[in-house]
């Protein structure tokens, strides 16, 4: 287990544990992580609790799956000796750090968070707003101070969430009269979000237009054969459009001599060029790619305590670290301590 | 210390930790919790963590009256061997149920609890309303819960936190399908709010206008002496009030012999008793009753190992107790755990 005494930078991040992660999850964030966990103190969050302020009526799911994204995890390479892989529900400096920021913020303020309040019209809240669910930016501050994660991969739109941290670590800074809590920087990915494979801006699991990561080779090709590209482009010869062509946005995401893409993107707009070249293209690329995430992913759900062994080496790390900052808090603030 | 598998009803109650405990606090709560620890369960709570969503700019007053009013309890003879005194923000579970909690009540259902909307205006908070003011009903649903307290000693104004605490209770039993959340009781108190000796209805040491339970003699006879009565009683022959007549109020919560009281009140109001006659007699029964709550609360001053080693075991009781009504309302939700 790394030290956190050398000058990594430390990252935080993670996911929501709400279903298996899948081809967007692995394009938009966790390729990255498998390479930072070698440069960063990487710290990931299986987000139970932050799930379930949404979730609420679903305890279960957001149960289940907690193993099934730490397989995920595992299956594309995130190494346990490098990173950090811990339960937010089973870190209760969280929760007490959470409680003591909300007294730092405002409702007002709250309420103005560009994407609560995106996130609210998305779900259909309204007027029923679940507390939990307004207050989950100050838990994800607590999450994101608790580690003095200077780092956190986001994409633009949670950019509000890592201003509504930084205000909470500078008032409370303030309050102390030093600085005892660092701020942050939005890391953004620039890899465009993949789209799903039926050209809907949304992957989800609901709209059935993922492919999850331990997809079979008949799930891959079943995805590549619906798979969006110009409705326009009826005959082979027909000039086909780039833009919006779902298997190119996966070409470009997944396959490994961009140079070729470019000449058969060319070559596609100038007309002659099938779909079916294309997809056959992706689909064995796609399928080089999952297998052996595949494999590994089933290896590893055969070994359910290894997995169970991971997490809770991993959330104890995170006790220790989070219980560490949760002290150095209580103590600058002069609050009651034994 | 009391076991927890007899059939004593279980008591949540306890103060914010703003200042001393005065008289209003006297009568109005210790009195009766130092009979209720012969025949309940009683849990008393050191609230600093709730104090401090009024108090967060000023944490350094909260934690100093942790020991403040710890004393207070001590030397009214709260007795720890019966009664588990604790220090709210030093037991995590409460933290993690409260955030579990604000999942299953909206913002609307916070801002429309009549004790927050009063207080909002009490405290001048207007727009900029803190979110753990906001949320305190929720943590009290906690801490109510938590010890699965079926009674809690509160004023008329505080109905509205037990209707809260019932609403989650019920909804987290519906959701699970048994109860394993017990509803709870408003335990009024049969006894008038005590008003300030100036005779304004908030008694508060800013307003100057309490006696402290440590109060000198001195302390007393002054504000005895300043103490409000009947402003148009002037001339000893002259009929007086006993409405609004503080000396009287007092001498009601406080004079052993209440026959003897109704026979002082006849007679002023007939007219011909003298003010100070009333008032050196509630100054003698005040010194009686305060000098040896003083003394114990100067001799347990004197040790503040003691007094900590009181709340270290009182909250580690309340860590025990609490964790496992977690463990349980995790385990019924179906939340992770190791």
């Amino acid at each position: 287990m790394s030290s956190t005494t050398d000058n990594r930078p430390i990252v935080l991040t993670g996911d929501r544990t709400t279903g298996q992660l899948h081809l967007g999850h692995y394009a938009g964030s966790l390729k990255t992580r498998t390479t930072l966990q070698d440069t960063h103190h990487q710290f990931l969050l299986l987000a139970d609790a932050q799930a379930l302020t949404d979730n609420f009526d679903n305890p279960e799911k957001v149960q289940r799956n907690v193993l099934e994204v730490a397989l995920d995890y595992l299956a594309v390479g995130i190494d346990p000796t490098k990173t950090t892989i811990f339960v937010q529900s089973c870190v209760p400096a969280l929760s007490e750090l959470t409680m003591l920021y909300l007294n730092f913020v405002t409702v007002a303020r709250l309420e103005r968070n560009p994407t609560i309040k995106q996130e609210i019209v998305l779900r259909g809240f309204e007027r029923d707003i679940p507390a939990g669910f307004l207050c989950y930016p100050v838990a994800q501050a607590a999450d994101i101070t608790a580690f003095k994660a200077t780092l956190v991969p986001v994409g633009e739109d949670q950019i509000p969430m890592i201003e509504q941290t930084n205000e909470i670590a500078r008032r409370i800074n303030r309050q102390v009269g030093r600085d005892i809590l660092p701020e942050c920087k939005a890391m953004l990915s620039n890899v465009a979000r993949l789209p799903g494979f039926d050209g809907k801006a949304k992957m989800s699991k609901s709209l059935g237009n993922t492919i999850v990561l331990n997809a079979s080779d008949d799930d891959i090709k079943k995805a590549v054969n619906k798979m969006y590209t110009d409705p326009n482009h009826l005959k082979v010869s027909d000039p086909g459009q780039v833009e919006g062509n779902v298997v190119f946005t996966y070409l470009d995401a997944f396959d490994e001599f961009p140079e070729e893409i470019a000449e058969l993107k060319a070559h596609y707009q100038r007309g002659g060029l099938g779909d079916s070249v294309l997809k056959k293209r992706l689909y064995e690329r796609l399928v080089a790619m999952i297998a052996p995430i595949r494999e590994r992913r089933n290896q590893f759900a055969q070994d359910p305590a290894y997995v169970m062994d991971v997490l809770r080496e991993g959330t104890q790390k995170a006790q220790v670290v989070t219980q560490q900052t949760l002290d150095e808090v209580k103590n600058a603030l002069g609050l009651f301590r034994f």
